[in-house]
């Protein structure tokens, strides 16, 4: 089999980029660009990011956003938060806002115990394991002191160790399970190393131990947050018909575990995004809530609600296993920046800001679901997302969203519409057309002002030669456009778009060029000269190609569709078209 | 409540960076240069990033990094992976190759059905329902009709929609649950968008809709990945051995749920690397593989292992809703990347990938931790991050990395270890010590050859005494070093570390500096001068600080500091320490 490789760790970093490149890209050099475009101008940050894993090739943008205005146990915070889902962020700053007129998040800390075991088989007599463990359980902690010593002096260490008999599941199988305090950090590589010494210092000629590991099952390791106001104060048109709704909606995923996952989904989207912020670990933490979500036997919702008495009441609790120190937390220059921007805060603090987060998430999930519907709010940001694709401008981008105000979004239906929008509009100009191309330009002159830009008449009609002269071979304009660039700009000619209001390519000058023609009359003769001169060079030779100094190498029927573009925009520069 | 703020979201990038540094931040114009360091310089492609979520800041890198030698079901691979764990590639890497040669991983898809529910309340009677639901079911199939006009075309759809009574869980409580085939996309927005569609034709006077929406847990969207190979093939000192534990060890994560949960976290590592990598949600694939795992009642193991007749057989079934289309897939240029780098497969291809990622991870951690405990490679990684925080040089990690090879790594263990190493080496040259100093010099001579560098014995001693000089104030160095790099440079002059051999600052020039003086024993004397100078202007004003060309501001504590290691590193360079 080819394509397969012995010593790759062993690579540098463009050594192993090469070798990719040549046996699983078609174009290289392209490919190249755009893992080097993401690379830092810092080399020192850049080989900072490069060695926190193994065979780093490039960096993976994450959006960095921040959700302002949480009120936290009377304390106001802004929330980073790390995530490519889009209304997530935005949503988060809608329910901070809201709830921060009403009392705000009041959050708690209700444990912070965490736990690893020492699994291993024994085949004797129960009652002689019970007699070796107590018998060296002191052993046991003092195996660890050289690892706890610190934690110690920290407040933290190892709480106790239990025997535990599992040989109803399993045949032969006991566990020595261990119960941690970390204190201000997430403490895996802490906890790992107490259990490989404790293993170390139990094993013995009758027992073998199968592995030494924590667990990130955490459910003594447990933060509580809640909102609560009267329900009149919750505002809208109706509020007592969205507590009611809103509480049935929990009470749904509270049964239904099809539900409940998604209703937790909504939930990590918030706390995962803080937990990327700072440095943790999303795994761990994922692992551990959607356990808990299963602890009673079947899957349920991790937030509750309660309307009762006038109050309205939402609440989660959800186990949390972080750390504010260690790991990536002050390696990652950015994890450092979001523990400051919440205010260098403790595992405990962390716990309770993400808590919040989360809850804040699954507030804004059920009041769209039982509102307007989930589509409604993310799909205005889809259709955001869609317009900026299409490159639609912001007159277009206000008609086609008050169009779909009322309608549903989808991909094709918000590109037909866009379609539709701009074919109603835009009268191309065929430049070829020597007739129109003078019928038009008649009706300005030289002093002509434009609608927008810098440019006379005269001007415009000059630079429209210019342009056309590059396409025959009379002006060389010293340029470089990347194949990367040219892949990713020239499809934009296929399309049905405008070239935007305000486009300057970077090799025009910002002013004016002086006139080179002393009349108007001249310049127009020059203009359809040029135009001719255009159309003969190609047709002479078809396969002929000249670099477009913005969209790259182009040929015959690409230079017309720049042309059509190219003209059209400019005569409705003048109010032409 | 101040630092709180109303039109957030209306500010532009830099008027939301300024408020928060003003309100949140110490050291704002640091901060800011944090924010802007991972700003890339390709204006228009950060505009693409930041248009991702809202409230963007700035990116926060994940490291990329690739497992080549994967080979699935006969086809070789180079899978991409975002993660910030240490290990997590190392591991992939080593398990793809290792069963490239023993057959590669067999995968395939089971299903690849979606779901989402109309949740809604009836009080009426249930026949009148279940006979208003069949009446009307056509109705609801073509509600959708101009949404899943595209989806067709690709062959996907409505699979199904069936009415389901929940009223013994929940009072009035009934579902429309409605299955769906979604191709390559992920389908969130398109399910999303037929339930609505659905829901709106279905609702009546008598039924109360709280919600429509898709469902994360897809238990029917499912992928099985194996590996087996002959006992004796698996290698190592004992095979079977091997086996019989490894075996153990995957039991253990079927019956313990404090274990399955940090089993399944481990494939999860795997797993979410490549969902990162291609642009998906793993908010939505680790809730489903979660509650997958918690199916029958109780949290169990994702993966499985048998060793029965001489073979060793190791897989995974997991459930995966994933996209190859859609979503960022296409939008974000790296998950773009990735996706050609796996030869742009189809959603059914990247499930099969994915699951072997995941299995492979799992078997890289049951190998560690049935061996030689998980401690031992991750510590590795761990320990090198360590002694690259620290400075170490090459042959210092070469000695410290072999000191730990048989002992429990901890930060604080290595830290004192790596001091140890250093302060037995190092002889630190007290500078103001006029005697040692003349002492060390008449060892040397004008045209004494260097160990390192450049420079001969006359052009060092005037090297030390022009940079004395900045400090004295002689000689201005227009150098600027912003806050952010003196706060992270200082702290070396705290440490006790060395300055790197080899270590040049940019403001000296590349080749020595023509002698300023006729005689070495001119040069000494200059410098001695200089010494004495040096006490005297700090002496006389213990608040006197000067800017470094490197480190910074600089007061006499911390230029005495620097003296130290530049003297020290000087003098070594002529092996006088």
């Amino acid at each position: 089999m080819t394509k397969l490789i012995s010593g790759f760790s062993k690579l540098s970093k463009e050594e192993k980029i090469k070798w990719l490149t040549e046996n699983y890209f078609h174009n290289q050099s392209e490919t190249l660009d755009i893992i080097k475009q993401y690379w830092n101008i810092d080399r020192e940050l850049q080989q900072l990011h490069d060695d926190f894993i193994e065979n780093t090739i490039s960096n993976f943008y994450m959006p960095f956003g921040v959700a302002p205005n949480f009120v936290i146990n009377d304390r106001p915070y802004v929330i980073p938060m790390v995530v490519e889902e889009s209304s997530v962020v935005a949503a988060a700053s809608l329910v901070g806002k809201f709830w921060s007129t009403r009392g705000g998040f009041k959050t708690k800390v209700i444990s912070t115990v965490k736990i690893g075991q020492v699994h291993f088989m024994y085949a004797g007599n129960k009652s002689d394991l019970e007699a070796y463990f107590h018998q060296n359980k002191t052993e046991l902690f003092a195996a660890t002191a050289s690892i706890t010593k610190n934690m110690e002096k920290r407040g933290g260490g190892i709480l106790d160790i239990q025997l535990i008999d599992k040989t109803d599941k399993l045949a032969n199988y006991y566990q020595l399970h261990v119960t941690f305090e970390t204190k201000d950090s997430m403490g895996a590589n802490f906890i790992n190393s107490c259990l490989e010494a404790i293993a170390q210092e139990f094993r013995n000629d009758d027992t073998e131990i199968v592995m030494s590991i924590l667990s990130n099952y955490v459910p003594e390791c447990l933060v509580r947050a809640e909102v609560s106001c009267k329900v009149e104060e919750l505002g809208g048109e109706n509020p007592q018909k969205f507590a009611r709704k809103f509480e049935q909606a929990v009470k749904i995923a509270e049964i239904e575990p099809y539900r409940a996952v998604t209703h937790n989904k909504g939930i990590m989207n918030g706390i995962d995004a803080v937990v990327l912020a700072t440095g943790n670990d999303f795994r761990a933490v994922e692992a551990g809530a959607h356990a808990y979500a299963a602890r009673d036997g079947e899957y349920s919702s991790l937030s509750h609600c309660e309307v009762k008495d006038g109050i309205f009441k939402f609440w989660i609790e959800i186990p949390l296993a972080l750390g504010t120190v260690g790991g990536l937390t002050a390696l990652h220059p950015m994890a450092k920046l979001s523990l400051e921007m919440l205010q260098k805060p403790s595992a405990r603090t962390l716990m309770q800001i993400m808590a919040a987060a989360g809850l804040a998430q699954n507030f804004a999930a059920l009041r769209a679901l039982t509102t307007k519907g989930i589509q409604h709010g993310h799909m205005k940001m889809h259709l955001q997302n869609i317009l900026n694709q299409l490159g639609a401008s912001e007159a277009e981008k206000q008609e086609i969203t008050d169009y779909f105000d009322t309608r549903t979004v989808s991909h094709s239906a918000v590109v037909t519409k866009f379609n539709q929008l701009r074919k109603s509009k835009i009268n191309w100009i065929d430049f070829l057309n020597e007739d129109i191309v003078r019928q038009k330009l008649a009706k300005i002159n030289t002093n002509s002002k434009p609608i927008f830009g810098k440019m006379n008449g005269q001007q415009m009609i000059e630079h429209l030669s210019s342009v056309t002269q590059i396409a025959n071979g009379n002006w060389e304009v010293d340029v470089f456009v990347s194949d990367e660039k040219t892949a990713r700009r020239k499809p934009f000619l296929d399309s049905e778009n405008e070239l935007q209001v305000g486009f300057k390519a970077s090799f025009l000058s910002e002013e004016p060029n002086k006139l080179k023609f002393s009349s108007y009359s001249e310049a127009i003769e020059d203009l359809i000269h040029q135009v001719k001169v255009f159309e003969k060079v190609f047709e002479e030779n078809k396969n002929r190609t000249v670099v477009h100094p913005f969209f790259g190498e182009l040929d015959y029927e690409y230079w017309k569709k720049f042309q059509v573009k190219h003209f059209t925009h400019h005569f409705k520069q003048f109010g032409l078209v």
